[in-house]
């Protein structure tokens, strides 16, 4: 968190707000939950730097939202389907009516059928939100799609910011956040080292190189990859591998990619990376 | 080399020509030099899958060049700095005389004068040579200066085939490559799993997961990643790291970059990655 404030990041999210009547605590770390006593431990109010929590909706208990001033978080970013739009709405307004800031990130737009994204961007229209984040979860889109879509965005959400956050199946994380801001998108993800789940988001690092803006400085975010990151990622291997472009190619979830690369790594493997690929691509006639 | 003619890659590049009195044979492996009874020991005459072979100029004995009909050699590529057109031209129309098809690629397109660059694909466009590509050789080029030199390129040079070659520096090898291919670049170069010096390239198998042309096939190649690729990887340790997007950001060679992994690979490093960026983004003054 110091790290990134010194890098002058406008907005570190810290974890999700998950329900603890759902998720045992035990199982979990505690960013999972981000608990106000938790943030506060490791982060501090900053002038250039906001706080942001992510929260799933109908995994999340609104009522552990503490009102405004209570607490040191800025921003809710409520992540949903579009068809969740609409309780996503209920839980993004009460965050706003204490006084949030807030997001909502419409998952998976590359599985939403047009005529369903249409129309939960205008529902989110008519909200006072701040921000509607395009999401490509399964890191399927290049800059074609990426700007269509950032277009539709941001004609759809006159007063609005729009996000991006992106995947990296094919390597294309960065790009297509570069694609969005060219496009207009001025609230854009990253990770630093790009780690994330799978193939890994968009680098905070990459991000920081490319915005030309002199209150960024590239350089505190270098020596946190040198000190942590680089072993982290020894150790928790996210990033590129073939399963995620498989996956990430054929716009599926990562899900069955990370089973394969558990079985990988457990020695268990039955299927070549072709089998894995074959099995996705083979369509069955299902007229 | 029967993988790849397996996924139906139309060329595959197996090495360099350097010449044996400028190249101590012992010192370099086989692919330095590609003798003929190499290239036929590992590969052999396929309908859809031609061989090309490398040259940099200044560094080749163009006496080498077989006639064409006792050559496995389809293509000669020839390497040159934009200074160093005259030269290629000269090596490149000798090797089409003897009836290959020859590429000029001009290296370091990001470091050209664009006057010098303009003259140098002049000077091209009077030959009767097949292609001409563009090179970022330093992983620096986002899309906007790939639309704006692919146009350049493609306006220059009527009849000819334009290619583009990519660094991954900054993640950015397989999306230039892309934009490439949208603006009319038909020759594009991609390497199985990104294999290259440094950052390394565009990856072979996002480009044939990319193209839709269904006489390409992605499954052999995904095989030898996973045979081959996969451990190669970790023990040569190709790919995105922060010193080669620092060289790729900063539009440097990465012969810094090299050095910089080479000094913390043996525990000798004095520098930090911030201390890096800092040596190359400082800029003295020198009016």
């Amino acid at each position: 968190f110091k790290g990134l404030v010194e890098a002058g990041v406008d907005y570190v999210e810290l974890g999700y707000r998950a329900d603890k009547a759902q998720f045992n605590v035990e199982d979990h770390g505690p960013w999972r939950f981000c608990d106000e006593a938790d943030l506060r431990d490791v982060a501090f109010e900053s002038e250039g730097t906001k706080i942001s929590v992510m929260c799933d909706v109908g995994r999340t208990d609104s009522a552990t939202f503490l009102p405004f001033d209570e607490s040191i978080v800025s921003m809710y970013r409520i992540a949903c389907y579009a068809k969740e739009v609409d309780k996503a709405i209920k839980l993004a307004q009460h965050a706003k009516d204490l006084g949030y800031e807030v997001c909502v990130n419409i998952m998976a737009a590359s599985h939403v059928l047009e005529i369903e994204l249409n129309e939960a961007l205008a529902q989110l229209a008519e909200t006072n939100f701040d921000a509607v984040y395009l999401v490509d979860s399964f890191g399927y889109f290049y800059s074609e799609q990426i700007h269509y879509l950032t277009d539709k965005y941001i004609k759809a959400l006159p007063g609005k910011e729009v996000g991006i956050h992106c995947h990296n199946n094919q390597q294309l994380a960065f790009a297509n956040t570069v694609e969005g801001i060219i496009k207009g998108i001025n609230y854009v993800d990253g990770s630093i080292f790009g780690m994330g789940r799978a193939a890994g988001n968009c680098t905070t690092e990459l991000l920081l190189g490319f915005l030309k803006n002199p209150k960024y400085d590239i350089a505190p975010v270098l020596d946190l990859i040198q000190k942590h990151f680089v072993v982290m990622k020894d150790e928790l291997k996210w990033g590129y591998e073939v399963p995620y472009l498989v996956t990430g190619v054929l716009n599926k979830h990562p899900r069955s990619s990370l089973q394969y690369m558990k079985e990988d790594a457990e020695g268990t493997l039955t299927r070549s990376y072709s089998d894995f690929w074959n099995e996705f691509s083979d369509t069955e006639n299902i007229d």
